[in-house]
């Protein structure tokens, strides 16, 4: 009988629907000792997986419940097959971004500190930031209080599921967009990575979501933030090394673009980290995908894996093919 | 010739493509003597203009660059007819509703202290917060960190034109939607007001976007704010009135429901009023209509509604026919 070893942190209900012909074995945070499984759904806690890893014997399958794998491979080595859960973090990592961008675009951090001044009068200082991080000086009247994502162009650096659901989320907004991966496409066109440069200086809102590669490491870095508009806003929901966090934090200081991130370099940020103070900047703590839809999302998307697995079908998710 | 007064607070060059058989004057900030002017395009400021309005003779036509204009009438008189600039604000009062939502959806305010504090690891505070304002105390594993949107049951009280932007906005969010306004309709359903108790509780958010009317003044008191569901969220985009202040700052100290007001009553608030504390409460000062597309979108709806009164057309956006 397959043994399928999942999180003993989750809920046993949720793993009810699992085919009766596989073992179910629960995985305490602390394995005191090697077990056997075949199947390995390993805790979204990094840090936990990681600690028990070294303890399991006989894995020929990881099923994520994660769309990121870059931590498995070392972890499991070369001789096994990983799957992510493709799609199971789509429209919450999405809505994260579409959140990200308005928090940006409306100036939701200076309105709470306007409530909790309590003083309405202080709206009026909103006109003040719009003219500095835009450089639009142009007299306004009625004063610019926000501003509007209707109409922007937002370029999206990677195009896989989770993009087409940003982009799916976006188009009440009628922007125009761009799109870069690592191969040109057509319809949608989907430009090659080598064009990034060119397309940076056009955009208004420029969104991370591709995965984190030695390739990717740094893609944006002190040069790349140059090239984009003054007052540009970049939203990292992909994973922080694809960005230089120094670069960064420069740029934010210099007052040239606005961020926001829900991931870091280093991760977790630590107390007393530049990052955490830099002007125009929203960090989450890497909170993208923990709504309570997680779980049952992602774990009916590792038992559709396992389903065909066990029908010998082809697998759909694929992250490494065991050698 | 025609005298269109217009405010002399906006750029004149907003103004460059007017009928060239209209004289246009511009009227300042403070007007000091009688004058005489056929249409009126008040200030956007109301206090501004309820001062100049007993110095203006002859005004026939009132040309709003707002969608509330209850001011008005008592200004200008019966006589008079007044149009607003439906259509205008749209766009924005649509965003600045879907930024409310996912802002309270997503914790944003809790996410932004969090950042301030630089400690990663009060994200784990969100789950209690989370349990507390659901009512949902199920295991959660990984830990609940925010909510997500899709899928909610969001019910519309309004059903004008903010009203269908709002709800082409929330489209790709798959919710449910339920609609009221003053007359039941089809195509969509729309349910007639006389429903609104009924449909209360059925309601994850509650959207306001109706105009301030005497019919509409505490549309949502006491016993309505008991109806919505325990955590559920009030969105007021329309009108402070529409919502009694008193009973809402009670539902909200009591943890029995969120919201989010671009409008207060009294409004602005003062400072030292109860509302500014209330917990699960986000207030913007009434900033839902202000971005930099303001003035040139509602001097456009202003312009080709004069151009249908010089042709003798009917006119398009008439809250008040002069008597």
């Amino acid at each position: 009988m397959l043994r399928v070893g999942y999180p003993a942190t989750i809920s046993a209900e949720l793993f009810a629907a699992f085919p009766s012909e596989v073992e179910l074995v629960p995985l305490p945070e602390k394995l005191d000792r090697e077990t056997n499984i075949d199947v390995w759904i390993p805790d979204p806690s990094i840090s936990h997986s990681l600690r028990i890893a070294p303890r399991l014997r006989g894995v020929r399958l990881v099923l994520s419940l994660m769309a990121g794998t870059e931590w498995i491979p070392g972890a499991v080595g070369p001789h096994v097959t990983i799957c992510n859960a493709r799609g199971a973090h789509n429209i919450s990592t999405a809505e994260w971004t579409l959140t990200a961008i308005l928090t940006m675009l409306k100036y939701v951090p200076f309105y709470l500190d306007v409530q909790r001044s309590g003083e309405w009068k202080r709206r009026f200082k909103a006109t003040a930031h719009y003219e500095r991080i835009t450089g639009d000086s142009r007299p306004h009247y009625p004063a610019v209080m926000q501003e509007e994502l209707t109409g922007k162009t937002v370029l999206l650096v990677g195009h896989g599921a989770i993009g087409n659901e940003i982009e799916r989320m976006l188009v009440p907004f009628r922007v125009d967009m761009l799109r870069v991966a690592r191969s040109a496409r057509a319809n949608p066109a989907v430009h090659a990575i080598g064009d990034l440069d060119n397309l940076l200086p056009l955009a208004d809102i420029v969104v991370l979501i591709l995965p984190s590669t030695s390739e990717t490491r740094h893609l944006i870095a002190a040069h790349q933030l140059a090239l984009m508009r003054q007052g540009a806003l970049l939203v990292n929901a992909a994973r922080g090394p694809i960005v230089d966090t120094d670069a960064l934090a420069d740029a934010l200081n210099a007052g040239k673009i606005r961020a926001a991130l829900d991931v870091t370099d280093p991760e977790p940020l630590p107390q007393g980290h530049p990052l955490w103070k830099c002007p125009n900047l929203f960090i989450t703590p890497h909170i993208g995908g923990s709504t309570p839809q997680f779980a049952p999302r992602s774990i009916k998307t590792a038992e559709d894996e396992l389903r065909r697995y066990l029908a010998g079908q082809p697998l759909e998710n694929v992250v490494q093919a065991a050698i």
